[in-house]
């Protein structure tokens, strides 16, 4: 059982999990540092301990101890209580759905491990917004993805954001990162996936298509700005594009990640 | 052609369009009172200026003037040039893009001009944040809808964010707001629509059985929170689910446009 500890010093050490919420780079340094994560709001909080990470802390205004009663008894981790202004105060933004908690990352799990009996994967290149990674994770889960293998410069997925525009897909979605970027795309077909890269190029073929009747399928989804590098697109083993109207900018790469994800799933 | 006027002093009261961007409530304020909105970065800009919206200024950093050489040929309005650290002091954020635009609101037009020879349109009810609206018009533009229909309570497109995410779609789509939010469903059925309600409500048919050889579609798209409120749900014509894998939250309603547009547009 969770041990509530009532705080009334904004400045009190224990809360140095949870300075400064907004401040992104701050963030990023201070948890990779600690090799902590940030869950917010009771569903997000609830579905992390669920999937079995664990609490360094939580933190909350009184009025959520109640209904989060079921988490706090899973667990030893200290329960910050203080007021809804003060949680304010050290978060840096009002904390709309009551509840934070601090938890442990786990090591990246090997390729190997996370491919195992996967059929359809995500690929994704250097999607360096939270909201986009997020919003990958969930349409993945959404259609039924087994993994998502993430290039070396992509946004963390385990950030704050990226977790809240996911609803916690990173959670159960087996996922790590690609230690050799420049062999990626060969590796995977090796391990017997057929890699077909979203792209506009000249050469390729509509999305239906090129899923159609492919067992193992690898999804490989370009950056916000440029797509996908010249490397990734010429290495994969097909290059397909959804249609779309004349004239038009490509759609956001979450918007193009869930049309690839709904026919593939459907292939 | 635009004067070019350099100033020096922040507090210059001819920058007061573009000050504290980041401030939602106060420019929700300044914007409507003032019947502008702004428009940020070199390529949206100039698609605002093409589709015909008239700058009352322009505001950007000198080296970002002769990229903009064809954009202030065409308007008298002032262009205000000033340093980077100085249009950061004045809008409170690093302004990437390097240019900015102040432009006048037109009248929205009435419901038959933006409907007139459409076959396919979005209908969105109470979607609040400005990134949700743009992606719906980036998709909707992306796959050949004809038009959008806002209910009384969706955020403004024409908020910079809602433009930025759009990727200017909002300023070619044609657009307006629905004045009977209790009569819409009914209003649109009577005008030769056959409404699709996106929902997960028990009695609805996957999306591409509900759209199959409909001539003239609306699809209905409910908020980010709830869905569709049960009048919409049960006013429109017919329910359709986009399937999804067992035990996973719905789409957001972004991922949920674009793969709803995607098959709507194959029907």
């Amino acid at each position: 059982m969770a041990e509530l500890i009532e705080i009334s010093d904004p400045d009190d050490p224990r809360l140095a999990d949870y300075r400064d919420l907004r401040d992104v780079e701050l963030r990023k340094n201070l948890e990779a540092e600690h090799g902590l994560f940030l869950a917010e709001g009771e569903k997000v909080v609830r579905r992390a301990v669920a999937a079995g990470f664990r609490p360094r802390s939580l933190l909350m205004a009184p009025r959520w101890v109640e209904g989060l009663g079921d988490v706090l008894a899973t667990t030893g981790a200290p329960c910050f209580v203080v007021s809804e202004p003060m949680a304010e105060q050290v978060t840096g933004f009002h904390v709309h759905r009551g509840a934070l908690a601090s938890l442990e990352r786990r090591p990246l799990p090997v390729l190997e491990d996370v491919l195992a009996g996967a059929r359809s994967i995500l690929v994704v290149e250097d999607v360096v917004d939270h909201t986009n990674v997020g919003a990958i994770f969930r349409s993945g889960a959404a259609f039924g993805f087994d993994a998502v293998l993430l290039s070396p410069r992509c946004a963390d997925p385990l950030y704050r954001r990226s977790i809240k525009v996911g609803m916690g897909a990173v959670f159960t979605m087996p996922w790590t990162r690609l230690p050799d970027w420049y062999g990626a795309m060969p590796l995977l077909s090796e391990l017997g996936f057929t890699t077909v890269a979203l792209t506009l190029a000249a050469d390729s073929t509509p999305i239906e298509a090129a899923v159609s009747g492919v067992e193992r399928v690898a999804l490989v989804l370009g950056s916000e700005g440029h797509g996908l590098s010249p490397r990734w697109e010429q290495a994969a083993d097909r290059r397909a594009t959804i249609p779309m109207h004349e004239g038009i900018d490509s759609l956001n790469v979450a918007a193009a990640t869930a049309v690839a994800c709904y026919v593939a799933a459907r292939r």
